[in-house]
């Protein structure tokens, strides 16, 4: 038997109302085999820049072949595009705002497709549910993209850039334990002795993990998105130092690329 | 391959406890091959209406066969009997407290079923495992209703109803983003400008789409469920205007339907 | 059909991130048609006795063959070992810090194996991605225990422990409803009535069922996990009693076992 078609979620739903139940009938219906992962529906909402964070996430943690539909929409009712972006393999089908640009970057440069396809129906506040699930759907039962889509040449990226040297990057996200991600990439890092700077704190050096510290104490560290994080060991770095999405991080000491 | 049958669950769980895996491991074991969808299960504890809001709109965005597994019960150890309702060709498998009422008044007359089947063991408090999961669970893999229930003439139904004309509706639900929807359906509204008050303040018009106001206005339309709703374009109609479920909603203007 | 094997998952998570995705899709890819139902993800962070409370749960609710990830981890990154535990003909799959403390106790001794299959390569955050869920995909598609791993004669336990007489009990775990979950199981408590007393205050003989009680009443009774409770009837034990995890139980009255 083939493995069925998997298609992943990234919303800014929440999980309190019947959105993403909406969404999963129309993809059952589209796709009766497909296998449908959750991701995160708890972007905050209308928070484009936190979806692209996640999206990027969802790509790099799946294989080819692999859909993934991600709703952060707060142009819904507006003319913006919708998105078919191609990134390793793998579909994101998404509005054209900005939700692939972490992935571009990181993965390799998307290529792009404008969605044409519409439903009989379309409610003015749900595009989600009545044209991106359809076609992230059609797209999982081996629907050609071409019968849903053209060429578009300009997809929409936002300000949200990999550090090009380490002594200039961004908390671009705090995570559930209050760890503070940077987009300051593994590579851009010496093996020698580095140290971190933010919000006016010394961090101290880049650790290779939580155990190089005591419990309490602040650490830098290469983590699971193979980028530097900012953490506490057994407590939230966003809490006890004030760490915000935003915040500048400074790397300074031996800056020679690995 | 016949597609696995639909299972959806929506209850007042929350998602900290085993409660919803051990409602999964026994539908698992009734039907190996159910596809078990969550629609919520952040219903407020003990909320009944919410949970009928919930219900209506899982068996309006499944199809024909869909199994609904709804527990919101705070009944559970009193004798108050339990249902299966079959509506628009689904099963809603419920405690018999008015969880079918929206589905029962907006997607056509429910037809109901006591059920009767009952375990060798059965808790106490913990009914939605012991009772309505088996049940669930053998609907999905085919089993008939009569083999586990008896019509039943008068099942309850709550104080929640349709408006029926446009001057007269109600807030019947505040969504994650804080849009507030009413019991006003569209086919109330007449094509030509109608004027929306809540709360003693001017909603203006009914409009089309968020696009037709400016970020941050307040906006009547009609939303994802074919209903009234109030919301504020980029915010929270439910933090930035004070609406609550129950608050009364007027329309006024042309009020000849559609 | 065979029908897909089942992994269960629960950590401390949350589920605003992409971690829980993270291990889906390294479950997906080791075994294609597994079939995996979250427990929870609000296990508090590090909180390693929550962690063992719910892995009990999972593993009663479930059935022979399971396999059950489980990860609370605020080890990662020192030496500690990670674990297969047997338990009632299912796996736990978990870091060697006492998750597995509960389910030994209640459900009959585990039989322990050390984890000792690696990936070519390791982050230094995330195992949970990088070896156990490998690890758990490959025991779900029947690859041997023995392949990847060895016995292990001594796991951790925690001090959790089933209370051994109704006299000397305490609360173990407050859930959604602000029920109090107490380590005095069923079949320590007498027939006859038996009074309940925790925090100084008098909650009464233990019921049957919540309709023996009104509306606002504390009551106490034998929960869906066959061990003592206490609740409130429509309300929270937790917020109107003040009860904690930790708080001592006394149970007075007739003491002989049933």
């Amino acid at each position: 038997m083939q493995s069925p078609r998997i298609i992943t979620l990234t919303t800014d739903f929440g999980l309190s109302d019947y959105y993403v139940g909406a969404m999963k009938a129309v993809l059952l219906r589209e796709c009766p085999d497909a296998n449908l992962i959750d991701i995160t529906h708890l972007i905050p909402p209308q928070d484009v820049v936190a979806g692209a964070i996640a999206v990027e996430r969802a790509v790099a943690s799946f294989f080819p072949g692999t859909v993934h539909l991600a709703v952060v929409d707060p142009g819904v009712g507006t003319p913006r595009r919708l998105l078919i972006a191609e990134i390793a393999a793998q579909y994101v089908v998404c509005p054209d705002n900005g939700l692939i640009t972490w992935a571009h970057h990181r993965l390799g440069g998307a290529e792009s497709h404008e969605l044409t396809w519409r439903p009989l129906q379309l409610s003015h506040t749900f595009h989600g549910r009545d044209v991106m699930a359809p076609v992230a759907g059609k797209l999982a039962r081996g629907e050609q993209l071409s019968s849903v889509s053209r060429p578009l040449p300009d997809p929409i990226l936002l300000d949200l850039m990999p550090a090009e040297a380490p002594g200039r990057g961004r908390i671009i996200h705090i995570d559930h334990f209050g760890n503070a991600t940077t987009n300051i990439s593994q590579d851009l890092l010496a093996k020698d002795a580095m140290s971190v700077r933010t919000g006016g704190r010394n961090v101290g050096l880049v650790r290779n993990t939580y155990a190089d510290v005591k419990p309490g104490e602040a650490i830098a560290l290469v983590g699971s998105s193979d980028l530097l994080e900012i953490a506490i060991r057994d407590g939230s770095a966003a809490a006890d130092l004030g760490l915000r999405v935003g915040d500048e991080v400074e790397v300074s000491g031996r800056e020679n690329p690995l």
